[in-house]
């Protein structure tokens, strides 16, 4: 009998912040993947990593670019396909020997995760089952004590690699908002929100939910470069008092 | 010693998509809290049951608007606050006394949450930790095979309690979209994404993740009032193929 894809959120750290039945799946499966940058231990792997099957072997996809392509490279979406398509090939020989396949993603697998590219590579031809995991932001909201999200409030999730006139116009008639991907984006963003009035309603959340956790108000954050597990919060103005 | 408020996200519907933290905290609390609609069993507390300590006490907080004022009637917000202090004075009852307190959250507290208000509350004299959990929105989009987010998209969640032309204005531009709240809303909303070509796209997702599930395209569900638990999913373009 093939094996069934279990594409997994484990959410956005803890590693008491995974599911119940996350957990139960991973504790069974005889192997597990992920996607990690080249030469990092992968966080994913780390968060999952006391919920395992001991004797389960683990696929590591190394992503290509980190020292290669730059995402603006006309190469980079053809280099990446290739990866994924790779990495699929791979998932799928262990589904067709009978083996179930676990397949970690940080946070939800289906916002901004990279195994949306498995997912509609196998789907067709194998058994693939999701499992929702926390989000980063609701794990850095919860931290940070910011009710996000109240009555007609409309909320607005999107990366800060958008370019500055994007941003702005996003950001300028939210309720609240999340400003994911941070990186080396974040004077832009800070830039943007400050135009806007916005930087003293904003919160800065790094590493939200692990070690290493830092949440401030941005306004009380340097400029330098944040770290790739970082994340903005604006908190939505209030409903019923 | 004082009691900690604990602020519990216990996910969509299916137990077991439940974190391991709130499960562990549901399993000790003496008390656990909750809000629900008068004469209904309450969904939060279905999905906690299996996991509760089976001496905790319950307290139960029964909304007062449902038989009585309609949301657009000026006393209502007046009638809610005075809902949300009589709770709060409760549950800040028992954390005098010393005895934690486990506040049952359908979804993610933080994502148009009622703890929201006990939260505001209480947070300023007594110990309160969030706990996030999977919101409905990751359980539906899981359920539906829905890749959502990718890349650069802009994701825009919103409830469709809001007038059609702010519908209009904030769905015409979204990558990506979430539209919780439908209720006897989804003609509004319907007649929305008819005008913005947005209907093909659109996914109907109702009691996702419990028992009676129905995730359907919306351009096959007929014009009859959803019930609460419905939302419908706009999945953003594709990235990298
Ligand atoms: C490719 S996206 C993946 C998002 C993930 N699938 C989710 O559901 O949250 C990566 C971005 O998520 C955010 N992120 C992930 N984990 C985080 C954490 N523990 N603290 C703060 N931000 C985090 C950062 O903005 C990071 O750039
Ligand atoms: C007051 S909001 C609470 C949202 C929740 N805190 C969360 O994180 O998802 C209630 C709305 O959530 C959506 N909802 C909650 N549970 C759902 C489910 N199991 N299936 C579909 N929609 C659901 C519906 O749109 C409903 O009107």
């Amino acid at each position: 009998m093939a094996g069934t894809l279990h594409i997994l959120g484990v959410g956005p750290g803890d590693p008491e912040l995974v599911t119940l039945r996350a957990a139960r799946i991973l504790g069974a499966a005889p192997v597990f993947a992920g996607f990690a940058k080249r030469g990092r231990p992968g966080h994913a792997f780390g968060i999952a990593a006391p919920h395992l099957n001991p004797a389960a072997r683990e696929l590591r996809f190394e992503y290509p670019y980190t020292t290669d392509l730059p995402v603006e490279d006309p190469r980079y979406p053809d280099a990446m396909a290739a990866f994924y398509d790779t990495s699929a090939a791979t998932v799928a020989a262990e589904l067709c020997e009978g083996r179930d396949v676990a397949l970690l993603c940080e946070g939800d697998p289906f916002l901004y995760g990279s195994a949306m590219y498995l997912f509609d590579r196998l789907r067709g031809a194998h058994r693939v089952e999701v499992t929702p995991g926390i989000t980063a932001m609701s794990g850095c909201w919860s931290r940070a004590g910011a009710p996000m999200v109240h009555g007609d409030d409309l909320l607005s999730v999107l990366p800060a690699t958008l370019p500055a006139a994007a941003l702005a116009e996003a950001l300028g008639r939210c309720d609240a908002a999340v400003v994911m991907k941070l990186g080396r984006n974040l004077p832009k963003l800070r830039a943007v929100l400050d135009e806007l009035g916005l930087t003293n309603r904003a919160i800065y959340a790094e590493r939200g939910c692990m070690a290493g956790e830092r949440i401030l108000k941005l306004a009380e954050r340097d400029n330098a470069p944040a770290p790739y597990f970082a994340l903005v919060l604006i908190p939505g103005r209030r409903g019923v008092r």
